[in-house]
């Protein structure tokens, strides 16, 4: 079946006609008073409203913006527990002991498989209604060899984007023995979670591991067949988008903290730059200097980084908006960042635009563009979903039936 | 029809048990494990859930938040037209001509009444989505005797909490001749108005309305029956919070700008000093010091400021969040300035808490406890909400039907 989605005040496809997605550099791109057809879960076809083919089914969208859906490449679902108190305590400037990851990491391995599922459904429905329709969900709170593979195993019941991030901290049982702990994640632990994950990730920063330690974890995941990814430069200067560039990651999360030479590398690479404002939000560090990043023609995307310790927003709506009111960042960049942006730091072309051929993952906003999502922050614009051509239907507000 | 609201996780009464809601300086107020009955649109009963009576109708809260309802007391929601363009040149740092104000004027004034009262329609209704059961709405688009008129009749289609702002500025047509303005302010418009207001408000800033002509715009309105209130201090030093306290106004919006003075004015009256912080979100201005106000003990409400120029967020949650990250606010404070503080600001006793008594505005929010509107910033957390005991059940996300 044919869907004709007409009357689109302003359509962002990312992509010009005659464009092949994915490659060189991107921009955003939209066209005004246009039309899209989805034919078979894939976008059929782009243009003018008038000029648009007849369809099975017809949607109008009275003058509003329909926005390629976002790719939200970095969050951590799979965990139990909540950290709201030690949020609180942060923000007041009070002292909170016994919170942290390790806390996470406590409750996420006392629960029960069904606790960490019902868990992960709310948080990617949540995602879903929000406009979220490509996400990424790394493991990290497990930090055994079962536990990070049931992780990664449940994870992969919500998204074929799934990251083994073993490598996340020194669990406490380690302490004295971080050789024996790298040891474990780039053996039995590895095997264990690359059956069910595509991309290997590392919390690269001091206390956490050092650039020998992280092109290890990434070199062993390498050769269990998975792609790296880094968290890098997040809490202070270090080797992370070194290490990220010379192993070819995809990306390098959080950048803060860059030298000279670490915004050369990126630029001169394939790594993109995922910025992840909700946590500059959420616990009051500085937020990355996207403008520099943009100005030496790095590849910048943003993700939620949605988590129970240092950010737990899934909302990529609000990620738009912190980027160009924090980061300054212009709307569009902002918004090719979320979709396209996105789909570079997973290397996937079928999402984050809407150019002939992709997979048909729509937002359809309460408004008539995209700057909307910066414009009205805070409120919900996302008025409707389709995830592959399929309209998403659940109500965010419960209907009371 | 009664019903039991149950197994509720924290539920956010403002209210000690004897307390007499709206008086004496109040403070936020939780019940854990709690229940609360709902009867002819009032709150009959709260306490214990083991202990609640019976009722004709259960809803179980599965261990959710149940909080007032938000009451936005500062917002412009009769104009037409859009400023995004001017929103995103702002942000860029970009150069904008002919936006400002006077855009929304000629917009609003040259729209049918149906295209006001759609848009003031939609905007209640995502207020009401989003948790606001209560709101105050102003003229101030208008800007002529007969537009006023049809802006405050507008606004008391759905609001009784409605606000003549003839005074918002001098428009172009009276550039040259402030009194004249100020003589038709204070005569035919108000005359023309009155019957549809509650209250009077005054921009009181440099550039628009200094102290003498503000304490005469509050003089007449009072004369014609409305109570004052004043947009005070939003863009520097000023008269504004002096203007307002001696007039007795119910509240000081914005209050950026304060001197020691005005802050022991503040603390020393009944005039409620009302923070916006989605203005300074939208504006790059500097964030009013809630934390000076409140250790003065004066009382603070928080409001959207709903408009399509400064700030056009409808969302208290996201208002919540940003005086928790932006103001230091704790959680606790902030959501009582969004219901309780709210409800002094309009001089209401019947909303902004939960005790018995009090009209059945409630949100269920989805998450264990109130701290969730900061903890997950952007997130529309709001699940279901009750108006006067009646359960509001429109969707957020089209259902596609």
């Amino acid at each position: 079946m044919s869907t004709l989605i007409t009357n689109v005040g302003e359509l962002v496809t990312n992509a010009a006609p005659g464009d092949e997605p994915g490659r060189g550099p991107g921009s955003f791109a939209a066209l005004t008073g246009a039309a899209l057809i989805i034919d078979d879960g894939r976008v059929a076809w782009t243009g003018p409203a008038g000029q648009a083919p007849a369809a099975d089914e017809v949607v109008d969208c009275e003058g509003r913006a329909v926005l390629p859906g976002f790719v939200d490449s970095h969050a951590h679902l799979v965990f139990a527990g909540e950290r709201s108190a030690e949020f609180a305590a942060r923000m007041a400037g009070r002292p909170y002991r016994a919170g942290g990851i390790r806390s996470t990491v406590a409750a996420t391995r006392a629960a029960p498989d069904e606790v960490l599922r019902a868990n992960l459904a709310r948080l990617t429905r949540e995602m879903l209604v929000q406009g979220t329709t490509t996400l990424e969900c790394k493991s990290g709170y497990g930090l055994t060899g079962p536990d990070e593979a049931r992780a990664v195993a449940l994870a992969a019941e919500v998204t074929p984007e799934v990251t083994f991030l073993g490598a996340h901290v020194v669990p406490p049982e380690y302490e004295g023995d971080r050789a024996g702990y790298l040891d474990l994640v780039c053996g039995p632990m590895l095997s264990a979670c690359a059956p069910h994950a595509r991309w290997v990730d590392v919390f690269c920063e001091r206390g956490a591991f050092d650039a020998d330690e992280a092109a290890a974890v990434l070199a062993a995941g390498r050769a269990a067949g998975l792609l790296p990814r880094v968290h890098a430069n997040q809490l202070g200067p270090g080797p992370g988008v070194q290490v990220a560039v010379a192993a070819g990651a995809a990306s390098a999360d959080h950048c803060t903290y860059l030298s000279d030479a670490d915004v050369d590398a990126l630029a001169s690479s394939g790594t993109v730059a995922t910025l992840l404002p909700g946590v500059e939000f959420s616990t009051r560090q500085p937020y990355p200097d996207a403008r520099r990043l943009l100005a030496a023609g790095v590849t910048v995307a943003l993700a939620t980084d949605c988590n129970p310790g240092s950010c737990f927003t899934s909302s990529m709506p609000l990620c738009v908006a912190l980027a160009v009111r924090e980061m300054r960042m212009t709307t569009q960049e902002a918004v090719w960042a979320a979709t396209a942006g996105g789909a570079r730091a997973l290397r996937r072309t079928d999402v984050g635009h809407l150019g002939v051929g992709a997979r048909a993952d729509l937002i359809l906003l309460d408004g008539p563009s995209h700057a909307y999502l910066a414009y009205r922050p805070g409120v919900p614009l996302v008025r409707a979903v389709w995830r592959a051509g399929q309209r998403v239907t659940a109500p965010v507000l419960d209907d009371g039936q």
